[in-house]
């Protein structure tokens, strides 16, 4: 019996600004990383998306990012681990308020653009991270990409991982993602990146950039809801996973 | 038995920048309103406040405020009680992530500067921010003036109320405090302003403006760790209270 | 011959976040209010808005609002004209480090949201943010509300006013707009919100909501590029007064 | 005959916070570098700032710095040179509002802290930085490290550049500061600071941390004004030089 979860950032919108089609990537997914109101959201777009994610059967994670607004959270900034950790606790114990509100129980934390990506390379952000998930509630999981030191992280601070993996990129031999910056590293033929979640779901493995067969642990799946025509991709890879036998379901 | 609660504003400095003398007024209080980062405080401070509290055997509410750090959240912004709503669940919960933590349980809750005015008078704003807080605890505790909206929505929805009073502000015949823009509505006469105090505590009555007696309750009393001299004004008004046989004791 | 500038609000995207039709609106207004950070727009989006005016022949106004991007600068704020008058000199220099680079001249200044309103009724407010216009530059245009305070407090400064009115709104018989909480304070019936801003620029006058001819200057008319179905009223506008003899031309 | 600038950093004080003791500072420094609002500083701030280094006959440059309040701009973050370019003309508009209010002309830009940091090394971001004070002012200068990539950008980019030393830096021998984290990179010996600035100023030259002496170019020499200490400090360093034979000197 396969199972595997399905999560997609959600709740992005902020003041006046509406981004993403919430309403319609919920009825595909499992999980929802809902931001936190630094790198997007804020407190009425928290309390709508829990509200709305509770109504779809969905399960919510935070999804703490850097304070950087005006850049999505995605720009790289160099914070010591110390503040890692009180910013992972803040965030998560916003969002942690509108969960309480609705009687759903947090399911996952998921670091956000630029602070997965360093936390995925950096032991010490890592940590400093899962120790905040650990210190808040030891009954979160820590989400993160599969084989990085978020995975080995949360582990080592007690915390159940969920190890993430993406349909569309191109993996290296030890298991990393490709850099974006280098040919390759998107898999833009729909029907191949589709059958290869379905092998890293049940075979655990990923055929790397070099040809080389890997070993990959595929516990949730990252999909996108921005347009259309991410949408059509996330309800082809629900579907043809259910065809294929596996299950979808979240991570509790 | 007389029995008092004395709270002040603390964790108020950000980044580089400190305010207050956290350190010793911890000494002389049994509350402290830890700032939630929205008009003060910051992740990182709001981590030490937490410890530091705890340290001194002080019980900590949250301070949450306007989105109006330039202003220190001390200018009136026409929010809707939804967004009120919405604000107090995310700061109070950006603090209980720091008190859970630290193994520490949110006593109370009060609104801060422009945020406090506005709910004092404003029965939409107060029942919305009462709420907000019996949907994340139902056990927290509601500060605000006493006699006025706030106390009433606390009831309304369920919640415990605490009256907090002021040693060093004239009230109106009603029980409201005297603008601040008149002449008289700030008690310059130390000795005088602590002898209110006491008798608000122990007889639940205080001189109006106008001399007439009027009943007012006193659960709590603000006071403040600016500077030296306010200091030391906390001192005596602890130091009187005391002698008077007040013992000064937390909400719980 | 009779002309008027019809002006809109663009450049009101924020790093990652869209809004507004800008590259079209532009084709049809003569003026253009850019916003300048706090309520809306950042840096990028300022110099490229700059940039595609320039391009269009549309003249450049600074749009400063206040520091609440949350609320998208519509939600009043108890500010001192201290700090207003700070505020748009910020505003506005920030703009203009953008119109130097490109060679364009700034032709106004038109407060956003909150901030006009406010200053439409509040004379110190309206003076203050008149003053710190003609400190940075005596020459720039204050654009405001026909008939309010902000005009008032222009002329009394040294300023040019550019009186602005509104297609789809009623009017008072003292020719403030009727308020929007009101039965019958927007015009929907679009044939006659054109109707009535050809009267307006051509005879001065417009039937208030209680039947009344009144006195109104209509140097500028306010319009939306927000959706298809605004930008296709704005071309209505437009070629209606054309038609009218009525040239469309900025305020230089 | 000798002379050079002695620069310090002022108006870092936010709303309700106040860092610094600039009207102590400005008795001793010919150059002021003002803070912006992004890393510190606010309208408010700016206003009484550029009015109190006027009366003192201080020369004013901007301070530009990340949008990061809360690192106090001292955080590297990863920002392209496109975004740079909008920052650093955005914030230096933003001041020249405040100059052209006083009729001060801006003598130059200095970025603030990690931006410092980065274009010192990273000749894209420093070029980026340059292009945006040429294109608002290219007569304003461009103060940098002493023979950093910012001072070459600031030439190719057709801008005066001013080259600034450090008193309590030791220096590599390629002209790079020491790192901070390495034993030996703060001249703690505040005697030795002081005779080797002297030394830079007369002669053009520093004694490496190896203990070789390397060119350097002293236009302006980076003074602090944070506490008593340091005040002290600027004074001797001040009285030293006039002492020498050095005259100081704004770069007007």
């Amino acid at each position: 019996m396969y199972y595997v979860d399905l999560n997609s950032d959600l709740g992005e919108s902020f003041g006046n600004y509406t981004i993403g089609m919430d309403a319609e990537i919920l009825k595909y997914v499992s999980s929802a990383n809902v931001a936190c109101g630094w790198h997007a959201g804020d407190p009425i777009v928290m309390e709508k998306t829990v509200a709305v994610a509770k109504d779809n059967g969905v399960a919510v994670g935070a999804h703490p990012g850097f304070p950087d607004l005006m850049g999505f959270g995605r720009r790289n900034m160099v914070v010591t681990p110390e503040e890692a950790k009180a910013y992972v606790k803040y965030q998560l114990g916003a969002l942690k308020a509108f969960t309480d509100s609705h009687g759903v129980k947090i399911q996952h934390v998921k670091p956000h653009g630029a602070l997965y990506n360093m936390a995925a390379v950096d032991e010490k952000l890592a940590k400093a991270m899962c120790e905040a998930v650990y210190e808040v509630d030891k009954d979160i999981i820590f989400m993160g990409l599969a084989g990085s030191k978020m995975i080995e992280a949360a582990e080592a601070a007690g915390l159940k991982a969920a190890s993430e993996v993406f349909a569309d990129r191109a993996y290296n031999d030890d298991g990393t993602l490709v850099s974006r910056k280098l040919e390759g590293s998107v898999i833009k033929d729909k029907d191949l990146a589709i059958k290869r979640v379905v092998r890293m779901v049940k075979e655990g493995k990923v055929e790397s950039i070099n040809g080389n067969d890997i070993n990959i642990k595929a516990d949730s799946i990252c999909v996108h809801g921005d347009n259309p025509k991410a949408l059509e991709f996330v309800k082809n890879i629900r579907e043809t996973l259910i065809a294929e036998g596996v299950s979808i379901k979240n991570l509790f």
